[in-house]
């Protein structure tokens, strides 16, 4: 698609996903503004055919026609937009913000309704695919909200996502897909530490274990990524515990503001609560391996 | 491997996983005995070249050099090969017995010092791959014990597999691994259920929460292969929700005899029994998923 003249977007947040989305709209030829409270973060995006880079919206001129929010929680996300100097003051007539951390369905849907009061679009779009997928420009998108927001924020979805999925026009559709995911997700890599601790408890290889598995029916993507830092030994975060502590802690507010009983989400979300309680918090998230005692893990050799 | 003139393999137990096994043998160029119950599947493998089938090894002749036994539980493989009539009477010296159901270590072992007590050589092999890799003679073999019984069945496990992994020496430690295999797998099954569930709850399309899921991270083998069947609404078992009570009961049992917590695999294991207790036994195990109220699935079409 090629972007009309004039078209200008600005991200919000230039951590690994952002600053791989600001990248990716400026390859497309997008003129695209970039801000972050990280000097060295503005730097690489100015070095790399930045419009303008700023701490604060204060700092850039003019309006947006399309605003990309990636900042790590609702919180913030409703900071950098509505609070003091926030970018809903800058957004172009009919211009829309795609907000994309993971949050709950309740905050986006609050994030819309206020938006929306005033005139903007909004979509509800979290993404996932890691720091690689962003900065070739293949994220995955799930997304709800109106037609016109879907339009108007078509050229910047093209330049970051292989794969945008419309999930409705409801705010708060597209929260509720990426907390499900990060339900499957979590579990997925506290079971993977559950049965690897097994191992190591019986005397197996763990070595042997993750190969058996990776090329069985037992598998799962997180299994083979994750598990593979406990063989190992190597706790160095690809993503946190801490990240998780939160996500599932979304997870089973979800469940809770539908009455609905998630038995494996709720004892996963125990585990990695008590990996960050022990103090493994910044580590990476598949350190929940260490909640089990009485087992001797691999060492990081050298 | 060529074999050795005069070498004679029986299989014992002609379902899906032993027929494919028997085929495979017979294609290597063993001769191949099968022994099973149902006159249906005797004759199949009659016709398919085997060397003779009987109901029972009163009905064969000789002797054996390889064993392979591929019922359905521990108990099964103690009478088929210890009981009267078993056929430990009739394996040749220096022959060796592979048992490749899955069983508890403690099951493994014990027969496995009632074999060595009679001068048999123990496989301690459980299979995994399902119907279609068995047929393929693609079978994955998680194979432990001595280096003899290793070298006395080669050309079967040559024939059979496309991958035999040596966990070590010690007759309990293939079944260990089989069983934490079925740990993953059967957590993955009950957390897709979870995750579906809770998406029909929040008025998620599940065709498109899967799609999502299987083209992200948080995508595993069991989700991808059985949420399909609730997508669908089909629960035509590939393999029943009565499995997996059977196998996570092995794996809570492992984990009760070794004193050590499994909080994962102990939910689940409630799941399928309550799904089994709701009378969903004999149904496909994504029927896991019903055990979660106030909630619409699809229903199969046509």
């Amino acid at each position: 698609m090629s972007v009309a003249s004039g078209y200008r977007a600005c991200v919000i947040g230039l951590g690994s996903m952002g600053m791989g989305a600001a990248l990716s709209c400026v390859k497309a030829g997008i003129a695209t503004s970039g801000i972050d409270l990280d000097a060295g973060r503005r730097d690489a995006f100015a070095a790399a055919g930045a419009e303008a880079v700023a701490d604060s919206v204060a700092g850039l001129s003019g309006a947006f026609d399309a605003v990309i929010v990636l900042v790590v929680n609702a919180a913030q996300a409703r900071a950098v937009i509505l609070g003091e100097a926030g970018i809903a003051s800058r957004v172009a007539p009919g211009g829309a913000i795609m907000v994309s951390c993971t949050q709950s369905a309740e905050d986006a849907k609050a994030l819309g309704r206020d938006l929306e009061a005033m005139g903007i679009l909004m979509l509800d779009a979290p993404v996932s695919g890691g720091a690689a997928k962003a900065a070739a420009g293949e994220m995955t998108v799930m997304a709800s909200g109106s037609a016109a927001a879907f339009d108007k924020l078509a050229p910047v979805l093209d330049a970051v996502a292989s794969k945008t999925y419309n999930i409705g026009p409801e705010i708060g559709q597209g929260a509720t897909v990426k907390v499900i995911h990060q339900l499957l997700a979590g579990v997925h890599i506290a079971v993977g530490a559950e049965a690897m601790a097994l191992a190591a408890r019986a005397g197996i290889p763990l070595e042997t274990m993750y190969d058996v598995v990776t090329n069985a029916a037992g598998n799962s993507w997180m299994f083979e990524n994750r598990m593979k830092h406990v063989v190992e030994g190597d706790y160095t975060p690809t993503s946190a515990v801490d990240i998780f502590v939160k996500d599932l802690g979304l997870v089973t507010e979800t469940g809770r503001s539908l009455k609905f009983p998630l038995p494996l989400a709720s004892a996963a979300f125990a585990m990695f609560q008590e990996a960050s309680n022990m103090g493994h918090g910044g580590e990476d998230d598949s350190a929940v391996i260490k909640t089990f005692s009485g087992i001797e893990l691999p060492k990081k050799e050298g």
